[in-house]
């Protein structure tokens, strides 16, 4: 009808935006305390979708870092491939988180959009309450409908691995954890915390929030409430 | 006096208005711990007063999505008349909340003007405590002030009913105790949490704080503190 | 030197700065847990120094509203002197807080700045430890120092008074508490919360975090703690 | 290439941006409940590195002030030579922090980038459990590499001295107890809270976080949790 001419439009890049949305969500999961200290992290996939795994980037935070202070030029990118072989964007000071490889085993494994590493006191506490149990169990709570491929009537078992003097070398145990229990999507480190994942970002936020509201209804039956 | 033109004043219509409001008590709720993963609910009356019910027109939010990242449009506008014939907008990707259908009969049972679904931690306890017990009870705390129909020295009772598998399900039992407790403005779910109304989305929001400060004081009875 | 005019300065009137702050520490005591529901309040005086009576001017907020959502224009103005004579400014919709003849009470009595009434739930629960006692004491704890007239030698003991059946109704025993306690600037009701003055609003705001964190502290201890 | 010319770039001096900074901590500390009431501080150096003594100021908060409303102007500046000769800024009403001693011991004995008083409740805490016990020890929880030279196996050793009738007397005490563990970046004072400190700024706010979330982990322990 009109001969005015089109804006041109402006996409703005997937990987702009990512990396924008995971520096908005570790100050969100700092203020949660889910990210803790330098310690903690979110990582996510540039496209969550159709995308072929040559084709796939990752971005992933720095280690040892404020996580409330991060801003978009902050992250690294990488590519899914192990090892990865394409843009990577090393910065001078930081290096990339020291969860990295074990990010990219669960990418791999579980067909993840996003990861969470987290700090969570009450995550933490779950793994304490028995030192010899290799798992976290929990049913009859309707926010178990919250984690993927449970209704309210399943059992909740998490595995609980034991820690490791590095982050960088938990890979081997949580791998085997993974394989153990497919219907779960998070592992438990003893007195660590939790890496918990989902097919999107949303997915895996979303779960995380309910896996900490699970943790912290243990916490006070343990301190005595009735359960 | 003056011959001054009057500006057209533009009068924002109410359903913009609450759009916009539920959304930011969306993230408020959130902030509390009453919306939590994808859980949780707000809606509200767009007209609280004097519309005859085929005018009346009830806002509502899309099911198990981020309820601290909202916006106006994501709204679902439902008439109130059961079945809903017109007006609704549905969305693409997501669906109407769950609990539609309990809402549509809380408006109509209790002449409410919003109805809040919360998973609170403390409000989830509080039907854990004695599973056998269908009735929170609690005297002698200032805040049941602060329950619409409620004096200081009131006993405040508030019926408990079971979790169904799923939240569309939860219809006919929380009816049933709406009419076997009418001094209550909630029904708690056992596991799960409560739904608080009011006349006006200000009485369901304050009476939803004193809900759950009275539901932390019993935790904290319960841990050992006299009461 | 310069021939250039000076700007006429214009000076915000202190009584319209005075009801800017009362709205902003309403939402920060809300965020707080301290204003709850539609309860709890603060006031303070427009002028806090060297004005006489007869021109002093105090900053109330109403009763029964959303303490998280006030601004200026909701504030009275009510004078000092009582019955208050001149310059109220009565809502149409609310009424002005029922703790106003109270607040007035302690204007007079304590020569205070400011005063907040809490529902802190800490506060609330110090009043429900002995129901038969009538003093909260405290020794031995650094943030002791932050009360009015005490070093971190000193025993802190602040009279709990019983409840009313309204908050209009709270005169008559807050007064006979504050002249048998001289040294206390707080006042707690059983089952209720805390009244807590200080010469200044800053007075009045810090001693009220001093007195919640020694409330907490308090309550861990009941939790077992030692102490 | 180009003639055009070089904008004039002013570069932001680092005593302003340090200013700014303490002012920014001091409010997200005071949200974290480490500066409570009036009480707990925040100090650092303007140049964290390679600048001879003699040129080295500090930046102090004021004594007895609100520590959410500071601002870059509230700050003091001192030498870190001892006496302070030069560039003191005192202002009219307050004055420097009571802790300036003790912080210029700290900056002296532990070459230090930045300290921070904490009042944080579970700081207090875990210095009240035992009262005779002049040593806060903690292992087996990944929070602990969290602390600047420390392992995931390492032992956390903290020493806790008691406290003094007012913070302008705390120097000696402390003194003696960073001597005596030189391996620790925090001091413990008994029912008050705690003393940290790093090589930077960031390394003192996040061994904080560290410290709180371990003293948070006790204070669960004592309630009952299994550790």
């Amino acid at each position: 009808m009109s001969s005015f001419p089109q804006a041109e439009v402006f996409e703005v890049p997937a990987e702009v935006k990512k990396k924008a949305l995971v520096s908005e969500l570790s100050l969100q999961f700092y203020k949660l305390g889910w990210l803790s200290g330098t310690g903690g992290s979110v990582t996510l996939k540039v496209h969550e979708h159709n995308v072929p795994r040559q084709n796939q980037f990752i971005v992933m935070l720095p280690s040892n870092v404020q996580k409330d202070r991060m801003s978009p030029e902050d992250m690294y990118v990488l590519s899914s491939m192990s090892p990865p072989p394409t843009k990577t964007y090393p910065h001078n000071p930081p290096k990339c988180t020291d969860c990295a490889p074990l990010f990219l085993k669960v990418y791999e494994m579980c067909n993840a959009g996003a990861v969470i590493q987290s700090h969570g006191l009450d995550a933490c506490f779950v793994t304490m309450i028995n030192s010899s149990s290799n798992e976290f169990r929990i049913r009859n709570m309707e926010m178990i409908k919250g984690i993927q491929g449970h209704g309210y009537h399943d059992e909740l078992v998490v595995p609980i691995i034991e820690n490791a003097l590095s982050e960088g070398k938990l890979v081997e145990s949580p791998t085997k954890a993974i394989r153990a229990y497919p219907k779960s999507t998070a592992v438990l480190v003893r007195r660590h915390g939790v890496f918990i994942w989902g097919d999107s970002w949303i997915s895996a936020k979303t779960q995380a929030i309910c896996y900490h509201y699970l943790a912290a209804a243990i916490k006070f039956h343990q301190l005595g409430l009735p359960y």
